[in-house]
């Protein structure tokens, strides 16, 4: 089969993979299944991972195939799989995981002590084939695979912050979501879907704001003073959630400014720090929460809402072959909406 | 009456309060009750309010009369009051508050709109009586009021700490309480009383973790690895709770090395920062919570404890007339357990 | 001022209420105020108490003004009152309560020690004004009286059951809502806005089925076999969660047949009797919930949810004057939606 | 190998199971494992095996070998077994589920799709060795498989309601436990261990109530009126939960006369039918919780406080040889304590 492999660590995106004819893989262990890849979509993290940033981090062996947001047609099982069957469309959870720790006994493979990413520690999607675990596959009806990959990973995050913020939003309370690119453009529309607080969407680009449709109010950082227009929307009470999907110094510094006492800033997105006076933190009792990729059941209940119609990605589809073009695209933001590879 | 006043900042604590005849406080809303004070704990904030510290955060207006730790007799009450009678035995919250806003009817006064905070922004109990709120008073029985004074203060912040953690730890987990002072000790107790966790308590004094009768397992920060400890404890697995009754920018650090995915350092001790990369916080999917004093029936559950003679709490007691020797002694660590002043 | 008042009990819906003049209310105690009603809702509970069924249940004295669902113009107030000022239109929560006693100081009022129900136990809205306290009171903006008036009663207990029914619904799981009468076409219509579930409405009229617009599915208990299409939508799965706003001993016994292991039955209305095994409950694992009229902050957040126009009731207004023609129609079912009376 | 084993349905329960010998069961699935076992408990339900009653509710095949509270020692695992390795102490989870289904993905594996009970769905314990898998296995460390087995259901059942109602129940509450026998002797060790709620003991034998010791109060239900004690206790206010161990018709009832509003009945015990007029419910707002079986992380959990020598269970060892006369004298009331088989 056909794969786009990395062979070393470059800033050269428009070079960084060559194209290489590779022993399909076949199912190992009696849970091992195989997947034709039709979808699989290119994360920011991706971009790290050729310039070499996760060498030391992540189990990374070059040569190697990375692609994390994957999804297409079960192809060989192995001996004991039961949960899908040669034929089925599905999306797959980014995630390897052991099945018997106690992590994954209550449901948080993400957790695992046995934990392997793939696309990272082991050959991803950027290629016809990959196998993995039947303990990854989330069954698609009636969702293209294009339209489901990004949520393996980026649609998932967003929703796993999203159902941690519901859990304490009700009607009346505010919500300020920070930054409306890949994550945040899902995220805006699932704290819609699933919360009836007041929503701010906030970023520093109008165009990026112009993806924020189910935002009540949007308000552009650069231009305009946020605080004001949070003094307006909550009566001065402040924000009861932030979801930051940006995770930069100065967005990690609005939950102390903006947040109402008790409330929750959940960090999403990362770079840069939280730093906070812990007298501040007591004093407003707020809290920050870092907050990881979904579990394997919570990509079974976002593809819920995805079937229903009811979450729309931006994606723009190319042929892996243009993998490379598609890179340095990236690279350089000239891509609006989330890039997915079609082996 | 007699109220011992401090009539400005000083750092010489041993003359900072003068006694002076005030008219003895009546009653003004009808739900109003004014106190015969028998025992006021002193509180660290108390050495603070005397350096100004508190200058410009809180509405203090000298002369003024601290004290917030307070427990005695109900002396007089307004027309409506019906919580209590005069001659009842109380301990009382320290906060004013409203009964009318949101937070209030929620249950959570500490974020009332109108938040007066006793013996800080009004006068308190280092005097012979002090007026507040129905709404501030917990009844006593079988309780004596020296014991149940400091824990308007130092053991609601511990509980409301200890009731949020509790609900997130099952019976295998590990809980680390670091600073075994007047929080840390009762605290403990706790932890202890509500959770089957297993306790490690942290300190820097071997003293004050030879108040830590109900851990499992003290460590000394200054002398032991503490990241040692927790591998044998947890078997690698890390930390499922932080109880930071310091919260300096040290132990502040701690959640990010010890504690497991998932866990949660909560934040009650000030003084330092939080100083977190969100990247770490995202991947390991932890979470800093401030916590605040409790509320008014977070207070009752406490009591209910103290009077099940299920925390014990190591007090000295002082006749309010050696208040200066008292803030002398305390400003220079010597006195253990905390001190009770009885008009 | 005018006031309907019921002398005796009577099955004479048309003869039921004589108007009186009588001395305008004024505030009694400090946190009293009076509203002057431009809205007052008949609720099903009115028809029981003209025919005497609250007697011994109730603590009602003849003759009454009943009127439990009413919304108005505050008119005067006591010397206390902070939380609204003359002049400002408000919707009224049913319970007068005490504010002291633990319940109360929870947020939970409903279950407050001196429980006072507000048409019931003391004259209600069905007159020129009413005596309340400041603690019923939710401010309106932007919300007709008209519109508001129902939600006192019948909306916050549909609000109060899908709120606690939210807790566990995730995307993908299946609710049943029984019963599309007044408080039903409105907690479905709360279910949809707060929830992801697929929603089954049933019911045994078409007309009622034909309100529940926000459903996905409906069924008539009476012509069709609901096991059937719960086997469909939940892939033989069960129903995660039923809201049975009939209360009827049929509609009771469906949470054995349809729910899914761990599944809820919330009882919201009332006539029949739950009879089940218990060990039909255990195997199944299955709860039968009680709910009740929601506290005063679910109606602040009901009340929002109406600001932003997203919950429709069909309400049809009468003036107070026609009390007696309006009895005797609901009497005979002949008014669909609710009626809303003018004085 | 040995086994006890059922040919035929009978009342004579000193002749039921004959000894055979038979193969040794192997691992078949890769993830199988046996063991060798080393302390099987007598439950209740195997009397009712015994008699047939479970003919046509559980899938048993005569002839059959029962016993579903197990521990031993793990004699030979499948090929991908990761959890366990051969000569491993363990304790069972009776539970056989398939690890893939949704319910199993979150942690509920009694809510498992193809959900198979040992000593029921398959052969049991009550023989030298039986086959289960790795997802079953929880290691022990420093128990005694005699003091394990009877954890594996009975404790474990006792463990899942006490979790559940500690989640709202705070100092101050009142829990009545209501059958002081197998599950509920642990049951009030385990409220006493995990929640600081005033715990109330009721049985109708004296013997029984003996075993109650970390209860603060014993009801005899024949001899005295509960509801007077749970006044006086409760300060009138009403029971916060009761774990009802018995769940005949009579104690069924006594939610409704002795709940607080808001307060839950967990049903754990049956034998009788809850019924309950749903105006009752509704007014109470009381809930009727059926509660099963504990999970496998939950079984975790509690082996970990019967490591910690928290939880003291009443045993009573017999060779596997005396399982007649063994079931003869449970039957007939006889043994005191968990009966415990050893082959």
């Amino acid at each position: 089969m056909d794969a786009a492999r990395l062979h070393e660590y470059t800033d050269e995106m428009s070079m960084a993979f060559s194209f290489e004819e590779l022993p399909r893989p076949e199912p190992e262990r009696s849970d091992d299944i195989v997947v034709r890849i039709e979808a699989a979509g290119w994360c920011h993290t991706d971009n790290h991972i050729v310039h070499g940033d996760f060498e030391g981090v992540a189990d990374i062996n070059l040569p190697h195939t990375p692609g994390h947001e994957n999804a297409g047609t079960v192809e060989s099982v192995g001996d004991e799989v039961t949960a899908v069957d040669p034929g089925d469309e599905v999306v797959l959870h980014p995630a390897l995981t052991c099945g018997t720790c106690r992590s994954c006994r209550l449901g948080e493979e993400m957790y695992c002590d046995e934990h392997v990413f793939c696309g990272m520690d082991t050959d991803g999607g950027f290629a016809e084939y990959m196998r993995t675990s039947e303990r990854s596959a989330v069954q698609l009806t009636n969702v293209d695979p294009v339209e489901a990959a990004p949520h393996a990973d980026a649609g998932l995050t967003a929703y796993r912050a999203v159902k941690r913020a519901r859990a304490n939003l009700v009607p009346g309370d505010t919500v300020l979501a920070i930054g409306v690119g890949g994550l945040g453009h899902i995220g805006i529309q699932l704290l819609d879907e699933l919360t009836a607080a007041t929503i701010i969407a906030a970023d520093i680009k109008d165009e990026a704001l112009a993806l924020a449709d189910s935002a009540d109010h949007t308000v552009n950082l650069r231009d305009e003073e946020i605080s004001e227009l949070v003094d307006t929307v909550t009566d001065e009470h402040g924000i009861d959630a932030i979801l930051d999907f940006v995770g930069s110094d100065e967005t990690l510094d609005l939950g102390l400014s903006l947040l109402k006492q008790g409330g929750d800033h959940y960090v999403v997105g990362y770079g840069g720090h939280v730093t906070a006076p812990a007298q501040a933190m007591v004093g407003l009792e707020i809290n920050y929460c870092g907050t990881l990729c979904g579990s394997f059941t919570e990509l079974q209940e976002l593809m819920s809402l995805v079937e229903d119609g009811q979450i729309d990605v931006r994606t723009v589809e190319y042929p892996l072959a243009e993998i490379n073009d598609v890179a340095a695209k990236l690279e350089d933001g000239e891509i609006q909406g989330r890039a997915v590879l079609k082996p």
